[in-house]
């Protein structure tokens, strides 16, 4: 990133304005699903569970094709001030939604549906502790366990061919303080002028790409360098992924 | 636009790669809002009111601040085969939480809430036959609508200023068969490799950018391709909101 | 009708006691629906579309018979004031239901089920602008959607008979500052004495009749007038119907 | 009534065509409520309390008016087949929600609000057992239960005069085999081409009438039988309220 | 029981500490269900009622096992003070679930799910009047309407040997004001220390037991006595339970 | 526990019949809540948090006593089959309700409300892996996040005097294959004659008791053997809990 940044500049977290946060990517975290990765960026810290049955929804039935989708949810008290629990309301938030949207939609990026077979892949990924960037890191950590479900598959003999075409990883930047910065923190997240999520394969591709300005309207110029460091970050995700799943 | 089209290109519509649908903005299509505004994108039809009350949300209480919000809605019959009615299902599905989320923050964006007072907005946008693009026709319509009512409270003496600062529009963009096209209807939204919403400002500023790789990832050139459109269907999307309030 | 009228009453809209308003019935409204018929009743404007589907509920499978069934809802800002979006409350009030239940009755009273076949018919009315008498304009505008998703599926061999037996249209009448009145528009029906909702065939046969005292209890003799005036309007109403089914 | 009855017509009861089914009225029959009263029309049993609060919805707060609510609800297993119990569905259905809003119309056409001060009587109507006619027993009983109600509010001098203006009874008709019927049990009612509910104060004015179809329309003849009948049995039903209430 | 009593002990109702309410068990008392028992503990009353029906749950389809449940509802006014409708407030709360899920467990104890073949036996168990005791009554209840269900089976020669083995009952005992006492009313059961229902069988054994202290812990001796109490109450209850199908 | 067991009885995980499983305690397993704790139950684990608000609920309001409360969930794959996800599915199931109550109760019962005053501590249970006995680990380890809690309200001395009054803990206890074992494993769970959950304080006082007749109906004696066994977990339990609150 070429962008001149001013002298007096210093995120909250004292981080470069390329720099990510420390990542941890621990596999098989709980034992009962396919795949379970705990993933960590920084304090932000969530589980994604893999869970593979045998069975698709009734759109695809009878088809020879697989289906992948997510769900996600924070626990009450993952964020600073308890969150009513999703379950008592007797409903999913709308923000909910879109961000389980936003996985599942990520995720089938990089799978071959009739590869899997009728098979339903269920990412479950549930935040323990908050710190921003939550639905980026459980992107970057449900391919994980989806890699380590597909495993499972072929160690029983189930499929023949693996069905994941590429790995997908998601970083957020913005722009803070007038300065681009990748991997926002909540202290960054909470006071910034404009955010994205971009979700990109290891080839280079967009998967995903959600800019949102919530002070003024960002231009194009700063569209071209949050999408630069984005690039950057999202390298050296799937380096992490790869150095994880190498173990 | 200067990426070569393809000889052989065209789209369903006979139009051309930056060629927007016929746009018609009606203002006072029902009588009982305070803004009322049916907006079409060629055979895509968009309701959207503006209701306007004197009360805001828990969280802006006494703070001498409004409040600008959303709802989304398909009647049932609006599409090609009948969709469940939502209030009958007993609830409201991802896609439309998401889409309204979207409409109240590109209204948002262009409205000073100070100026405002303690009011709450309601941008209704309820879609009566559907073509693609409804989203970016209700943002588009909800302007017009949002502006209208802002003149029915000055012409109440009940605000000093006008809220309004700037204008906002909205419209999709997308690889279809491999060419960036502008506007896509639905036959040209359920056929493409990649789809992008845009919401901009009259001043050239990103509100919103969501773009989907719905086949293979697109390239950054592409994301480029697609932005360029984006920019010229706004300005003409602008221009038709001013020639309909200046009516 | 006999019954004196004073000499300094009015109707707010200066209609005589007798007098429908104007009425306006627009087909193919929208295009994806087999029926889509637009019926206005002066100022109150309903969106009636019928839609095919080819199956049955449960309780008719493998019988050979069809269903015609209704579902009624207002646009929010249908009304002087903002109502709540059912959808968004989760819930269909009390009377929703209470009104879709009754354009569904009445509407089955003139098919011949066993001609439709294996087929439900779901009639969706959406009031888009409301001004009294919305369940009397939805019953006579569906009713014209029904013929006309009939005729669809005449045209394309589906059936060999005709399932309709018979019009059905509706009237509300009441008792307006103590004259009997036909088709209340909301400034009469928010201060009547007595309000009733009539259903009849083109035979002159009565399917639904539902009279509620808002203010004293009526007598017989006003039961007897309103009915009397009622079918002066149902006749009207009919012959609206097949002058629009005539284009 | 004067119709012809036809030789070889027979009820399956083997009641006169206009004869009620007995009539049970006891009060007090549970020992919390304001009202406890259990009616009997003939083998259909329902309980019906009426509860005072000293609050008001909010539409009424600070108007010093009353109000009168009823809710109404159907054992799982008052009927021939069992039904899902409503609590367990997690909702009311459409036939609970018409009747219910049927039963506090009926019952707030002879309350006086203002008598009746800032506090709302809720009419609970639970079915124990049904034989046809749940709706009317339970406005004939859900009055006797509001008067004792108000008595008791008279005994602790909590208002000054009686809030009660006239009673209010409800019985059904129709047209049974061609003849027209009193109160009809469920195995006239299951079998029968047109069912009508009355609702009368005593002094012979109508509160509510609703009148279907279930196989053919209905004539005007027809009509003016079913409201003779209907007269007839509310005045014998008045008088069985007063016998009670005399007790 | 051989704890000693204070003197100056007494009972809101003047019972002995190890002394039931009247009990009475009405067989019969609805006319549509397979069984039907109206159980009175002193002025508490339960309406429990058994409805067969030839289907199992999924989970048992195919098994040749039958299955038995159970739902617990309180009519609104059964209190003291009126609660909410469950079914208008749209949920059944956590001490409904609680209490269904205890008397379904209760019944099925003593039933031989393979002698039921596939078929389901719902309790529905409805308090008509709260006192204290009601799952303990309903238990009680149901146990003879699910008897009486399975005579009507073998009336009809559905099936060939009887499911029930063994009888099931259920009672409340507690320390009320430092006394061990049996079967608690209200006044007792909101003024208690420790509260504890037992469920057993004609032979003595436990089915379930739930104590909870309300105030203080309650101490190994305190556990003892209880529940020496309640195998006194039981073997009573077990007898009112046969005196009754004796009839 | 003096009952003789047979020679050749083994419990799956090969732990004597009156051992616990290893207990892990971990204070602090995340950040934003008041008091977190990890417990694990052998491989059972369950993240307890306490959230301390200033409000309480309306039944509480203005009478200087705060209030303890809990909520219990299991992530959608913390089992051996994923379990749909409450939250998505729009409701708790009731055995959720009937565990997060139990939880509630229980952790009431250490409580002095007087001197927490005005405030709620919410405690969430939330299951990352299940193994059996969850609700007892998460009764023990909410325990532990409470006086965290407890804890970090008098470092900011908002409170003078320590609400907790003793300590409590929770076991599961059952009789597997004929003898009474000690804290159930998921194993011995699914394949026991009874199964017993107990709740005590650290004085050797019963809280709650619950137990459950899975097959065959208990008797005396076995009772009495399972409470000994639970008399012994609990004081181990107590012993863990003041250890990892020493740290």
């Amino acid at each position: 990133m070429t962008a001149a940044v001013p002298a007096a500049f210093a995120r909250p977290s004292g981080r470069a304005p390329d720099q990510l946060r420390p990542v941890r990517i621990t596999r098989g975290f709980t034992k009962h699903a396919e795949g379970s990765v705990l993933i960590e960026f920084g304090e932000t810290r969530v589980l994604c569970t893999a869970s593979v049955e045998a069975r698709v929804p009734g759109f695809l039935r009878g088809k020879g094709e697989g289906w992948v989708t997510a769900e996600y949810g924070m626990l009450p008290r993952s964020t600073n001030t308890r969150n009513d629990r999703e379950a008592a309301r007797g409903k999913q938030g709308g923000r909910t939604l879109e961000i389980q949207r936003l996985i599942g939609r990520s995720l089938r990026a990089c799978v071959d549906r009739r590869a899997l077979g009728e098979r339903t892949v269920t990412l479950d990924c549930d935040v323990l502790q908050a710190d921003g960037g939550t639905r980026t890191a459980a992107i970057t950590g449900a391919y994980v366990a989806l890699v380590d479900a597909m495993q499972w598959l072929r160690g029983r003999g189930e499929i023949k061919r693996d069905p994941i075409v590429g790995a997908v990883a998601a970083v957020s930047v913005g722009v803070y303080r007038g300065v681009p910065v990748l991997d926002l923190d909540y202290a960054e997240d909470s006071d910034c002028d404009t955010d994205m999520n971009v979700v990109m394969n290891d080839g280079g591709g967009f998967i995903e790409l959600q800019g949102t300005a919530e002070g003024h309207a960002f231009r194009r110029d700063e569209l071209n360098a949050l999408t630069d460091l984005a690039e950057v970050g999202i390298a050296q995700l799937v380096a992490f992924q790869r150095e994880a799943l190498a173990l």
